[in-house]
């Protein structure tokens, strides 16, 4: 008798990255029949592109058009340009996106950087840089976090990003590991992604309407560098996984995700909190932040790298040193148990309970989405240039939900889910 | 004895590249310190993208943005797209890039196509697609067209373009073959190259003041299959090499560049032409084009090849079945003695005389930059969303002068200059 063992055959690469085409714009996007699609990409990312335009067009696009970015040409502008140049943002390009979304294009993101892109450079100039295009994309940033469109960040795993996450490996072996982990984490390698993807997103959906039935009045984070108490905005709404935009359509905005957040009280946030990740901000790393929440806003703040950059963040705008979002992954979930470190939000972020300074979401203010601003804020909704996520969570930190008499109930231990 | 013959030694590709880089700054753009620049660019071309962007910035530039073109994502629209795609364009980015010239940035185009892209595409959707761009690009090309900004547009060996010159040679001869070409008929081979382009630039000021002193009434083209009288616009004005745009700056808008031009009378052509090289537009190539004027209009048109777009693109509007310029260039010129068609408007409307169909150039009218519209058509100055050039020049082609009182004189013979 013979007996034909057939082992699990790995898809080949190209396989994998057709399908992460396909998620990006079946589950990332949810894009309609006869939409535009606004796509930005590092230049790398080139064979990504090529397979989520094919994708795009069989779902129906109208018109795909991708804004490639390249790393050489960003950083030969910090090499040669003269000092003036770095308050100059391309405002012109920003509202062409802002209209192209106005129209009802979708948004789609291919994240690939190198995270430390802008580490060797002057800070002044780096930070007079951001400044300058935060507020030229402002207007287009508010259609996207407002989900004025359905949108998505997918990642590529360029060399130069590669490298950064594995220093010791030669770059076709980097490249490979990279990959793995973004096929893992983005849930290519199953049978049928799209219905994991729809297995997951009901899950997410479970977690947020949980939270949202138990109101609690605040959130309290303990472990080592760390006891804050985060207060929540009156009427905040949890969110995770898929949104549904205003134009009706059905999108997930990170591929990866895991978390489930809402928006924190802009001037009920006291105690102090120590990162438990790297920042990657704009090619600066930077490592152990610990600050200090008084009324809501950072009184004080150190990092042993990145400080300088951190600092001239905060000092952005009156909103830059309080908070936009507070969001609450399991340290079981698979990019966390992955071990490794991104250097990257999107997957960072996902690893790891994690608050951000800066702009929040209105969709997570019930009935925020059509809400003036001056509401908003009555609510303890935060308004800022900037948005940046940083990760307090681990599986040293234990969360308390706090209710508005000041009972808690534990939410999270050693970094995972009590229930 | 001892003799070191020192053979010349061919200066290595990198170096070429980086001239051709400077040259396009320097001599093409004539870039101003602080200014913006705007680059399009096929993704293939990135390395020359890359030299650009630096001379650019040692050059002063505040801020560099390339627009980049994927021929797989353009070939992707045609494969999947639903049919009633083909009618939208990206306004939003052509209105940006209105937005930035406006706002003084300057204009660099890098040509590298594959000139037969879309042969084998519906001949209908290319049709409504390069309608519905044309419109589109509108704003920004009456721009371009009226130099409000200072411009230029440089060549990239692509090998998707090398390959439809050279088709019996393997890929990376074929590019090698191209880049020898460009980079000749680019003047980056000499010892100075931007002191050979300034000598270049003398040699056809002092041609275009000798047509200008002349104030032809038409010029009369004649040889196989052509006898056509082509009527030139009241207060027309000759030009060729460097021009000063409306910004002050003085720019080389096409390198290479050896033609001398104007504006044609849209109401005064006369008689018949034939062609004498393919034309390559957007992806058709049209070739042995034959048509007939009447009263400044093409009443018959045929054409070997691409005859059904050549019919399609004289229906565009109005003014796209009379002529926007006419066009002297010498046979003995080197892109026309390098003997090579180049299948790409930029290298062989510089290899013979051409004529264009569709729009004028509002510099070819003697005060014509700062003229309304009406005045301009009064003079006799065509206006169409099109400008398209083909050739009709060769060494078997005379061309006259013709005065106002119907007295000639030879201009060209065998296609080179009498005089
Ligand atoms: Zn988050
Ligand atoms: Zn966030
Ligand atoms: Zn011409
Ligand atoms: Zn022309």
């Amino acid at each position: 008798m013979t007996s034909h063992a057939v082992p699990p055959v790995a898809l080949p690469h190209e396989v994998k990255l057709d399908r992460l085409g396909e998620i990006a714009v079946k589950v990332g996007l949810g894009l309609a029949p006869g939409q535009e699609l606004v796509m930005t990409a590092p230049v790398d990312a080139l064979p990504l592109v090529r397979r989520i335009t094919e994708h795009a067009y069989k779902a129906g696009a109208s018109l795909v058009t991708t804004l490639f970015a390249d790393e050489e040409s960003t950083l030969a502008r910090y090499r040669f340009a003269p000092d003036g140049a770095f308050d100059k943002a391309t405002g012109w390009l920003y509202d062409g996106m802002a209209a192209a979304f106005r129209n009802g294009a979708a948004r789609l993101a291919i994240a690939g950087e190198n995270p430390s892109l802008l580490a060797g450079q002057d800070p002044e100039k780096v930070s007079r840089a951001n400044r300058a295009r935060s507020k030229a994309y402002m207007p287009a940033l508010e259609m996207i976090a407002g989900f004025a469109t359905n949108w998505t960040i997918v990642s590529y795993a360029s060399p130069s990003w590669a490298k950064v996450m594995f220093p010791e490996d030669p770059e076709d072996i980097a490249v490979a590991r990279l990959w793995h982990a973004i096929f893992a984490a983005s849930r290519v390698d199953g049978p049928d992604p799209v219905a994991a993807w729809q297995a997951h997103n009901a899950d997410l959906q479970r977690r947020t309407r949980l939270l949202n039935d138990a109101r609690y009045a605040a959130l309290r984070f303990t472990g080592p560098g760390t006891d804050v108490t985060v207060g929540l905005a009156d009427d905040h709404e949890w969110n995770g996984g898929a949104t549904t935009a205003k134009n009706g359509l059905v999108c997930n905005a990170n591929i990866p995700t895991e978390e489930v957040f809402t928006t924190p009280h802009k001037a009920r946030v006291d105690g102090f909190v120590r990162s438990t990740k790297p920042l990657s901000y704009n090619g600066t790393l930077i490592e152990d932040i610990e600050v200090r929440f008084q009324g809501g806003a950072i009184v004080d703040a150190k990092a042993r790298t990145g400080q300088e950059v951190l600092l001239k963040v905060l000092d952005t705008d009156e909103g830059a040193r309080r908070l936009g979002e507070v969001a609450l992954v399991p340290f079981s979930s698979p990019i966390s148990q992955s071990g490794l470190l991104f250097y990257n939000t999107l997957f960072d972020e996902n690893a790891a309970s994690h608050i951000a300074l800066g702009q929040s979401y209105s969709k997570c203010i019930r009935g925020g989405v059509d809400m003036p601003k001056d509401q908003l804020a009555a609510r303890g909704a935060n308004e800022s240039l900037i948005h940046i996520d940083w990760m307090i969570g681990s599986g040293e930190v234990d969360v308390d939900g706090v209710r508005a008499d000041g009972s808690t109930e534990p939410l999270m231990r050693k970094g995972d889910w009590v229930s």
